[in-house]
């Protein structure tokens, strides 16, 4: 049996959550997921990647808007809007339950990662998600004209502000969630799933004494970098404004010796043999299921050969 | 010109309302709204008769339900009750709105006139409405087996349990609100709508103080009871469970002394004779528009005579 860590942030790596979903049972894959992003808005208590891993591995995933929940409606947020309210974040109708139901439950004293639980068992999902800490962290974006809150830089600002550097606010007195450090005692490796490395991945590994945890065990990154675009979201922008040519290598320098293996896509194949760890060039792009279980499959095996 | 205050609760009330609101300026007419009904759920703070009446006069209520918002949808509760939760207290998709925008104005520290002033502006409407204290009033329905918060009876429990009594809890330390007091100064009389009168207009007469400042008015009350029944909520049921005959005479005596005239439909015509003040037989149920406006001006006109 092969037990491991998914590291994801995202709907990208959301995608090959599902597929890893599908390969391994919830004994042998524990999600890892960014709470970098959550804030708090209308009231509402708001983790965007948890709930991108809860709505793609419960496969009630938008996949025409790639966010959000699928027969979703915005009679909420229009009726807002007509009221003269901010409405730059799309709450959408459906999507809006889940939210309330984790404000409640947090405003009751439960743990983030009791909430996950309970959320993840309405959903229908076997499979844990473990947020990063227990503790609040926040993204922030600092750009040439100030500080944003990353749903700020990501929605209402549509990623359009040149960024310069991260701050991830809370980040020093917070613990790793017990839950990660202890699934990370008995697996035999890591996946970075192709999310953002800057804001998705970067506030995880960030969490004081996660990385050296995870530096005992074997961790390969999938590129979400391919053919110097990034499939969904800023990475590649980011990656530009801070003077990093948007490539798969510049990937796998950003995590450095950390990683022990790299997958990159077959676009990319021409630049594999520039990469100093073994790595694979496969399909990285998912569009259909079969597309996420094939990815999930090789990363599996990759991970037992350098096991 | 005259100058009327308008005493209402849910929706029965609110009808007539919409008929003042069309023959009276908002220099002639302002709302005095129960707010007993008030609660907090799921996080929001919900004002139902309020909100009753924001629908009405900005002709945005749902006709084909009798309460709540017009062209409604329900993805937000219905998922709420696929993910396991209470969904007995029915918000629909739009009209959440409302309530995420009052309970984000509380919680700035706003006061329940202001936030009521705005949510009035936000939706258009021109007519004042002044929740009748700013403190937190709950109405209790005490039954044989307990007591129910009044959404609790009214909502969950469909008005299905025995009441014996009533109670408006935080009622004794309250104060009217001074839009409410400095309106009565110059005002010429006053109507009390076709509300329940155990549950929408005595939460309203017994703030302290209140009822002796409209005793220096003409008071006109007219009937939620028509041939028997309510037209609409629990009146006649309440009535009966009390052991008071659900007629237009035990409304009037209900009120008392309050009173200066009574408004009752002609279905009772033969009951306006044992009913010892002065009264209009007319038509008081409301099904259109017209319907409504007819009533305002009857009204109004009874109110002059008595002045």
């Amino acid at each position: 049996m092969t037990k491991i860590l998914a590291i994801t942030g995202g709907v990208g790596g959301a995608k090959l959550a599902l597929g890893l979903s599908k390969v391994l049972n919830e004994d042998e894959v524990l999600f890892l997921v960014n709470t970098g992003d959550d804030f708090q808005h209308l009231g509402l208590e708001i983790s965007p990647d948890v709930d991108s891993l809860l709505y793609a591995l419960s496969e009630k995933n938008n996949p025409e808007l790639g966010w959000g929940r699928k027969d979703e409606s915005w009679n909420f947020i229009s009726t807002l809007e007509e009221l003269g309210e901010d409405a730059w974040f799309r709450l959408g109708d459906r999507d809006l339950a889940l939210h309330t139901i984790r404000t409640q439950k947090l405003a009751r004293g439960q743990s983030i990662q009791q909430v996950t639980d309970e959320l993840s068992a309405a959903l229908g999902i076997r499979h844990r998600i473990a947020p990063m800490s227990q503790s609040k962290i926040s993204t922030i974006v600092e750009t040439p004209d100030g500080k944003l809150g990353f749903q700020e830089y990501f929605v209402r600002e549509k990623c359009e502000p040149k960024v310069v550097n991260f701050q991830f606010q809370g980040i020093e007195t917070a613990e790793p969630n017990p839950v990660v450090v202890s699934w990370l005692k008995q697996c035999d490796g890591v996946v970075i799933c192709p999310s953002n490395p800057y804001v998705s991945v970067d506030p995880i590994l960030k969490v004081p004494g996660l990385k050296e945890l995870l530096r005992s065990k074997p961790v390969i990154a999938v590129s979400p970098i391919v053919g110097g675009l990034a499939i969904k979201g800023p990475a590649a922008k980011m990656m530009k404004e801070l003077g990093v040519p948007p490539s798969p290598i510049a990937v796998s320098d950003h995590y450095g010796d950390l990683l022990s293996g790299f997958v990159l896509d077959k676009t990319d194949g021409d630049q594999a043999n520039d990469i100093s760890i073994p790595s694979i060039v496969t399909q990285t792009v998912m569009v259909t299921l079969q597309d996420r279980i094939d990815l999930a499959k090789q990363c599996v095996r990759f991970l037992e050969e350098l096991a």
